[in-house]
């Protein structure tokens, strides 16, 4: 699996795929660097009028929840279907589905759109499937404690479910990968795990197998967040960028701590 | 009062307040981490569906008129009166009132769900209160000018008033302060009074006084600005967010250039 | 024309204009900072309310097509209409046109209002005058080809063309710049081009020649470029602000690489 971590950021960085994204107005401008830094091109397309068009010539789609409101949510739903007839790969990043009854809604109906990663927090992966969900955008849950909901999920829907926290959990249904990369820092800045949905995306344009392309953005994510200094929140957000430019497959392979169970 | 701002700090990192935000498009990320590397919990929740609700079980709201659209102000309005009826302190930054029509009458209309705290600066506190207002989101008013204007409004509507300039001024309508921290470069970086806003906000979830609550956050801020390197605004901005950080409850006390008038 | 840029920067610091910005959800917070760091003062007003009104009283207008939605593309007509019929310069970004049909007609439709500078790189530029646009917000054609379009597109509107690129071309119709200065890593930060267009409107407001006010803005920025450390995108935007803050008149007519064909 190592292996096959390091051709999948090696086929990201020689397509450089066009990252769709339908995202909250907190991370957008992180997200794009985050896409922009590790070598992807991110385009933000989220009103109705043109989601499902550029949805359909999108390498991969990124639908997150973080900041619904009517218009985007109409355009999400769009790109969502588009995306899916037209054989894109998009990730859903239901963020405080469970503790938010509009929204939580509105990811349950995005699922039918069939998502190739569902990527949340424990809460959030809970709180798809009938739990009462976080405080706010947090968890409240252990991702240990999501991971039967996660693989029910990823089952019932054909996705793969990454449910994050400091040890990252990734099933397809059958098989469950444990990634033990990243640092506490990584909740200290807003939109990492937004910006994860991202990176997820393009990976998963670049690469067919979507348990690998999403192993491979979460371990590419939290290298970079272990390369960047360590002295406040400020400068490791300016480091993790930084460090997104310059890991290389082999380095992604050699330093991922990657389990399969 | 000095101890009393150690008092705020500590309570706040203790509780790790839920801080909803509504906020323009220009600060949502960096209000966020502002209130992530002090120590809270942020989530912008602003669509209409959601922001009732979401306000009753936060910490704190924060209300900011930076970049207000029919939805946005729908659920501006919707939160502040659910943070009135279910105690939750509530900040109001009128951004831009009295220079621009529209949002200065939903500024004075979002008053009657009675603010626990008014920031802003000074020609939009006297905006609030019948004044012409300024250049856009700048100041054409020296906090000293605004400042009667300030008791007037803390005492008519039961809120704390707080006006930002090179020494900021705050009041509950009786006693007033003047805090002397802070340094140019913070107008030269965008957002950093809407995300002051947000730490009041925080702040007033943990700590009953809203004047001594709005005092430590202002001082926090202010402080975290004195440490930051000068070479320029990015750097600035970067080490503004490690401070924020690692300013502990002590060194607010100590270094506070405080004084009650 | 060295000479020209020099005082075109004078005259921008000394009057710090007001740069009214209706720009997308991605780069409004590095926009401003970008604003703001050069000496203007950036307010982003982009609700169908207050835009005609606020763009009245600004120094210059900035209208990008990144993300528009129905209420912000009806106030980026009634600015516009307002700036045209006040006499305050104003820059159409038409980010993505000729790429995505419905921001492709809301901009040909803005060229109705006769922007002061068009502002795009070369698929949005041919785009614009019936091409097939780019992948998204990138381009893929070169700026040389934009040429003859963008000479055709400023003597059909009384604009200023301004085709981003390796080498920038800069035409009023007439005249032609070409400008050598800048950094590959421009181009993996989101939002350079796009905050280069608010420092247009805002250079335009200061220096009543677009074609000097444009080719000014070019230079800062992209001197500013070439002195940011080069470690990462994360790094480099962060000292792009702090060298927007520094250069000196002097420095930009010493250093300008700028040639008039």
């Amino acid at each position: 699996m190592h292996e096959q971590l390091a051709l999948a950021l090696e086929a990201y960085r020689r397509t450089s795929p066009l990252v769709h994204c339908l995202t909250n107005t907190v991370v957008t401008n992180f997200t794009a660097n985050v896409v922009l830094a590790s070598g992807g091109a991110p385009a933000m397309v989220d009103n109705p009028q043109e989601a499902a068009g550029f949805a359909a010539i999108a390498g991969g789609v990124l639908v997150n929840l973080g900041t619904p409101q009517e218009h985007t949510v109409a355009a999400m739903g769009l790109a969502s279907a588009s995306a899916r007839d037209h054989g894109v790969p998009w990730v859903l990043d239901p963020v405080g589905a469970g503790g938010l009854p509009w929204r939580t809604q509105v990811a349950v109906e995005l699922l039918d759109n069939r998502p190739t990663i569902v990527r949340g927090n424990a809460s959030e992966v809970l709180g798809l499937t009938g739990g009462s969900g976080g405080k706010g955008v947090d968890s409240t849950e252990t991702s240990e404690n999501a991971l039967a909901a996660a693989r029910a999920l990823a089952q019932d829907f054909g996705s793969v479910v990454a449910v994050s926290g400091p040890t990252d959990y990734l099933t397809d249904g059958h098989r469950v990968l444990a990634l033990g990369n990243g640092v506490e820092l990584m909740t200290r800045v807003t939109g990492v795990g937004c910006a994860l949905g991202a990176l997820m995306a393009g990976f998963a344009a670049a690469t067919p197998d979507a348990l690998v392309a999403a192993a491979a953005a979460t371990t590419l994510l939290c290298l970079a967040a272990e390369e960047a200094p360590k002295n406040g929140p400020g400068s490791f957000a300016v480091g993790l960028l930084d460090a997104l430019s310059t890991i290389t497959p082999d380095k992604l392979a050699d330093r991922a701590r990657l389990e399969e169970r």
